[in-house]
């Protein structure tokens, strides 16, 4: 598969880049970043993916989110794709929370949604492959990490691939978008009024129906205006102790929804991700 | 002096602040960021001051300088002016390196300049006074440091004000802004074409004119596109050699003049700044 660089900067004994490429998944050119740290020449080093929230692109966490210095004393490879299908010919919406940057990491089979809209099939499987291809990637040393819309990416990804990654994440996650109302108004829309085909996609619904991973953690600022209509960390709370799942919510007070939150713990998780990498 | 709160966050263990207010100096409406961290009731902290480059506000090294874990760590506060006044009826010229966005931190003499580009003022009295004011400020514990223009900033008040800067330092200084296409077109139209007038404002012209600081910490990325023609630090190499003074100047092979550069420094910046505010 064909990359274009964008842009490639030397940063924290790295280098930053930002790539582009025509998907077949979504049928658009689609913008992603990638750090290297340095590494020896044939070196494969563990990757952290990390998907962003409702109106980010790829830019917002490789600007503000404060990962490099962490990544490069790691060694870890982090990779931030986009939040959706962009452009001319892409349907989209009014309200910033469905169309353009807000994909929610389904694939659509709605109208006028599903030509475009296949972000599933693109973070699962066209931009691993993309990724292996370029980069010094260990495929078996992957983890996986995001932030609100993210956030319920990372766990329903992470849930429904248990064998490639070793440790799952979030900042302030949607954890069950069956149940509030940023996840049904993108549910519907994206997947249509069968609720039953949005288990798939909501992380509370997968660890009721079975699914699992080894650990989980997650950062939730106690005074995040979303916290309590849109977020709602009790509900994944109870379906891991239901389930048996070794979760580490940790409620950080005066700490919001934004990147200056994001950034004060991005450090520490991807400490916690690459123990679980080595 | 009244200040208005344009936001207050929560990020990384204390608060990061942008504030605006009415300044006398430049006649306009002021913003400037201002992080403080966590503290002891009735503390007064140490203060670092940043100046930053041509086209930047505040808003640049406060969304990407990753200045707070260390300023946490630390106990520093980290002030970040604006580069220039800014508005309707302020005078701005076509290009990006005169007018809106590069004020080069001097008091302007010349028209159309001269009502409202009074930055030597507003940085050197106007808004330590503010700081000083509303913060928990230690006046007697006071760095600055800068990027670019900033670095020409930081460098000009730190030689001018040795009694209140400790330590000054700079991320790809424009070090004799009276030698370079910047500066010169700078000077010349805030200040008119006597150069004699510009010396206060070059760096390597105050240190040949007897202007000294205990010890000076720049970093000056080996692929900056501006190196040669623009910063040239060898002029300040040359100066401080001659004048005795302390010059640890760190040529980063690879590093640019962006924010990924900066960022890669700042910790580093901050912590000898500390050592030599306590």
């Amino acid at each position: 598969m064909t990359l274009e660089t964008v842009s490639e900067v030397r940063s924290h004994g790295g280098v930053q880049g930002v790539y582009a490429h025509d998907s077949a998944a979504t049928g658009t050119r689609m913008v992603f970043s990638v750090f290297v740290p340095d590494h020896a020449a044939g070196a494969a080093l563990p990757v952290v993916w990390y998907l962003s929230g409702l109106t980010c692109t790829h830019a917002n966490v490789t600007d503000k989110g404060e990962y490099r210095a962490a990544c490069a004393e790691l060694g870890l490879i982090f990779v931030a794709p986009d939040t959706s299908p962009r452009g001319e010919g892409v349907a989209d919406a009014e309200g910033y929370d469905l169309g353009q940057g807000a994909g929610f990491y389904v694939d659509a089979t709605q109208a006028p949604w599903t030509p475009h809209f296949r972000m599933r099939r693109y973070v699962e499987d066209e931009l691993p492959a993309l990724v292996a291809e370029h980069f010094p990637a260990d495929r078996g040393a992957q983890a996986i990490m995001g932030h609100s819309m993210g956030g319920h990416g990372a766990l329903t990804v992470g849930l429904r691939k248990p064998d490639r990654f070793r440790s799952v994440s979030a900042f302030a996650p949607i954890v069950a978008p069956g149940q509030v109302p940023w996840g049904q108004k993108a549910l519907s829309a994206y997947l249509g009024n069968d609720v039953a085909a949005w288990r798939a996609h909501d992380a509370v619904a997968l660890i009721e129906d079975g699914a699992r991973v080894p650990a989980l953690l997650v950062d939730q600022g106690a005074a995040d205006p979303f916290l309590a209509e849109q977020l709602r960390p009790e509900l994944l709370s109870a379906a891991c102790a239901q389930a048996g799942i070794d979760l580490m919510l940790r409620m950080q007070p005066g700490y919001d929804h934004s990147y200056y939150f994001i950034s004060t713990f991005m450090a520490d998780h991807l400490r916690w991700h690459a123990a679980r990498l080595q």
